[in-house]
């Protein structure tokens, strides 16, 4: 590509509404521009890196034996009134009549569109398993689009669905996807982890999200330093190392400790490490005969509540729900701030502690009484009888819960997700097919999507500077610029950049010449913003010498290079 | 590909409502399926056809100079509403409120997008002329989808839309995209013919349509046998070979002609070619001053008027029309079926006659007198007060304008349309650059679009027998078939069918094994349904000699090939 026949429309400032470094770079590079709320026009820069990603998915789908199909972006309602989702579905869900008054809605996902296709088409276990995907434009109207493209109502995915006659089956071919989206992330190049997940309202049981790291991302991913383990942190079990509290060595104290509202007060005001108090709440739950009771929850000071894993305690309200200061008044006899675990079971109250909570000794704890604790407080001796549950979430420093390593808590950025959705959807579609006894059975599905759009945002995000994007190789607009200096009146100029820019094209390497009338420093800076990896500068004053000077990217590291060898250098560095 | 991973879906009966080659072909081959009315899945073998098909206008569109961008599908009513289109465009645009009640579309054409990124992008002369092109899923509310992926209601085009100083570098771009038009059907094995037409409802004035021949075209194209001529047949001009009348030879003489309606009729009472005769037909005009008149249409009687060149006439009421039979009877004093040209000026109308009727001599026409018609008419002798003009269609064997050959006439399908836009958009959107001068100029448009998907419909309809689908190479969903027979119980077939397989597919060629488990019929049927170009047979039988049966799917011949040879035998087929 020649930058005179080409569209930069780079920008010196991003405009005020792009909070994000994504977006900000790739309104400011030239990639985007807004039409309308969450609806953006893709420009060339931006669409190139965007092919080079849809390709990337579409070659491993391929390889891992996906088909592809093309499903329509307009739905008739029929079919997401079958499984109920056109009630459910909630405003996200673009609704929408035709001419003749029928219902239709834009397409966010198209379980129920393949599912009818799979009931009309699959009619034996000899045609299973069959797994098809689609790489389209869905939309979601969302209530706050925001971040550019990362969460924009009209975006690209590659969505894939997969049949099966058994869940082994499914199983297999969910490890398959499972495979592929690893290959797809290790080809773009991508620091990212697949993440054991809650499978959220799509429905089915067991999932994996895909997450990009970067310090922007949407959620806390916890994974191992020395394994393959990753999770949310709402969902990453935490495993305390010690499995027996130390002996006591101190008496038990109740202490004054006046107008301290929080365990990080309490500590500071008694000089203690916060590591060696505890904090107990009280929350709603019924009893065994059905009526309402209270149970207290007791976490290390340092450590925070999990809902998630609250909730999945027997008894417990659903949603998750505190006490009210009232009802601790009543049952306690003290404010919530002075609430420990000792004499509550005396008070009727379930006790449950944290296992991290469980091992200390010597501890401090409320003493149920306002503005006072306990210091010196041994559970064996002052306090026996608790449960202990997984309660809290995992911290930095946890050990990891399959024994390896130690647990790392980044952000990420979800670009991926892959299900087993089970038969929730061919259940209510009734998608069948003979089995070898030729009885009908009802197929297992999965289904599994990656973000084609949002993948681009998300390595801008993990891939950047003060000057602008640092594109992996693989997904740079251009892997080589040649920024040439005084091309219009230097001849030498123009021979060694047009034989240069021939021969790279000649192998195939994707490069963009800079032969515009722009002084030098608008056009390194236009090649920094883009984020092109490899940059060649070609002027009469290397040109004297025979060189030409080369500068990474993402190293930032420059040398000369000799003009006849240019090709050859650029080769081993794209090698 | 292995036929065992597959998804065939092939059936052996369209649905009734499959009234198309086309559309039968591909239900029958299983490239879609309805999802609702006018709405299709493409499934695996479509998609991959479909895919051939883009990539080969992709790189086409890439190898002219147009960038590739990608708008978004839903947009807002304010740029429709700018250009007055949202209140013109009618039940064909599918209008919807997103949850905020604001209005969108989704998009049947992107004139107004685009139109809005250039006013936004473009500031200078210097950044034009400027291409770009997206290929897009559409949509447009037809009232009455049909013929499957041919008319439906969603669609995949190729829309560019380039912009320019002035009207001069617009005919650049305008020619660059004709040829590059040219190359796409070319390089996909099209018989097509770029045809002169009228600009329709997008506006502007000079446009060319590409016409896919088929005899299932709805458009009739009227081309030469010897040069480039292509035209609707609509807008052809009517050549006569013959400038002047021969001699008359014969008396006039009034016949009675009892109960001929019609100028055929008449010809067979009187024994006449219907070449001899004229037809003579008033329509709707208003004279100099402005009052209701009466134009006479004068045509040889086997020739049909042509309403766009009579709507050109001066004085002629636009939208055609005819004069009412009252008015008719009052004006010359009889039924429309007996009017002729003799006396008709005397009655006060105004006489057209066509060229060809022109130069005829010693002809039969209406005696404005009920039951009666005059033979041995001469003009010049007994109705010379008339004027000449081209008003009917042209026929089969008249002179091509271009004055090279005759004009054939054959059906079209329209898969392409180019356009000069002018500055109908950017005046509405106030699109301008400064120019040289440092003055705002509003910008030129051309607007350029491929319907892809409908080039695969059209391709069937080019290119088919009884069997399935005849495909050209460059498109064809496989382009070599290897028929296995026998594979689950030969040891010797499977070996010879993997080596092929691995092969081929190592010289890059697209082919399919057919490893199931089903009749040698069944795969046969398939493959030619399928239109895969080149089959190769492995039989125990063959192999025992060392040979496998090839069969050409387009010529339908067969020969035994060497087993040690079929790679380079397929490379020399494919070449």
């Amino acid at each position: 590509m020649r930058a005179s026949n080409y569209l930069f429309s780079t920008l010196r400032d991003a405009p005020s509404d792009a909070v994000v470094t994504s977006h900000q770079l790739m309104i400011r590079a030239g990639m985007i521009r807004q039409v309308s709320k969450g609806l953006y026009t893709w420009l060339p820069t931006g669409i190139k890196t965007f092919k080079k990603v849809e390709n990337i998915v579409r070659e491993e789908m391929q390889k891992a034996g996906s088909l592809e199909v093309m499903m329509p972006g307009v739905q008739p309602a029929e079919l997401w009134q079958e499984t109920g989702r056109w009630q459910k579905y909630g405003p996200e869900l673009l609704r929408l009549k035709d001419r003749h008054d029928r219902d239709y809605c834009v397409g966010p996902t198209h379980e129920e569109v393949i599912t009818d296709l799979a009931r009309n088409e699959l009619t034996s276990y000899k045609q299973l398993p069959l797994n098809m995907f689609q790489i389209q434009t869905k939309f979601r109207d969302e209530v706050r689009p925001r971040f550019g493209v990362m969460r924009s109502r009209e975006f690209v995915m590659k969505d894939a669905y997969s049949f099966h006659i058994s869940q082994e089956s499914l199983q297999e071919t969910y490890d398959v996807m499972h495979q592929a989206y690893c290959n797809v992330f290790d080809r773009i190049g991508l620091d990212y982890r697949p993440v054991q997940a809650d499978s959220g309202s799509i429905g089915g049981a067991y999932s994996h999200e895909f997450h990009v790291l970067a310090d922007s991302g949407e959620d806390d991913i916890a994974f191992s330093d020395s394994s393959d383990f990753a999770a949310n942190v709402e969902l990453a079990e935490a495993i305390c190392a010690k499995t027996e509290a130390d002996a006591a060595t101190q008496a038990l104290e109740e202490v004054f400790t006046p107008n301290c509202k929080t365990i990080a007060a309490v500590a500071e005001f008694l000089k203690l490490p916060v590591e060696k108090t505890v904090k107990t709440m009280l929350i709603k739950a019924t009893d065994e005969e059905g009526e309402p009771s209270i149970i207290a929850l007791v976490l290390r000071g340092d450590h925070a509540i999990n809902e998630i894993k609250v909730e999945k305690i027997k008894g417990a309200v659903v949603p998750f729900e505190f006490a009210t200061e009232a009802d601790i008044i009543a049952k306690v006899g003290c404010q919530p701030g002075s609430i420990g675990p000792k004499g509550l079971k005396e008070a009727g109250v379930r006790v449950i502690v944290d296992r991290s909570a469980a091992v200390l000794s010597d501890f401090c704890a409320g003493a149920n009484k306002d503005d006072y604790h306990f210091i010196g407080l041994n559970w064996a001796r002052d306090c026996a009888e608790f449960e202990i549950a997984d309660i809290r979430n995992v911290v930095e420093g946890d050990p990891s819960p399959d024994g390896q390593g130690k647990i790392v808590i980044k952000r990420g950025i979800e670009v991926g997700h892959i299900f087993q959705l089970g038969q929730t959807y061919s259940e209510s579609m009734k998608a069948t097919v003979l089995d070898e006894n030729g009885k009908a059975q009802t197929m297992w599905m999965g289904c599994y999507g990656i973000g084609v759009s949002r993948i681009v945002a998300a390595a801008i995000e993990q891939n950047f500077d003060d000057r602008g994007i640092i594109w992996p190789e693989s997904i740079a607009p251009f892997q080589v610029a040649i920024v040439a200096m005084n091309y219009e009146k230097s001849e030498a100029v123009r021979d060694a950049c047009e034989t240069l820019y021939k021969d790279l094209q000649e192998k195939g390497i994707d490069v963009i010449l800079d032969d515009r009338k722009e002084r030098p420093g608008v056009k390194f800076a236009d090649c920094e913003l883009l984020g092109i990896p490899h940059r060649l500068v070609v002027g009469d004053k290397g040109l004297a010498n025979g060189t030409l000077e080369y500068k990474s990217r993402k190293t930032g590291e420059g040398e000369d290079v000799n003009q006849s060898s240019a090709v050859s250098f650029i080769l081993e560095k794209l090698a």
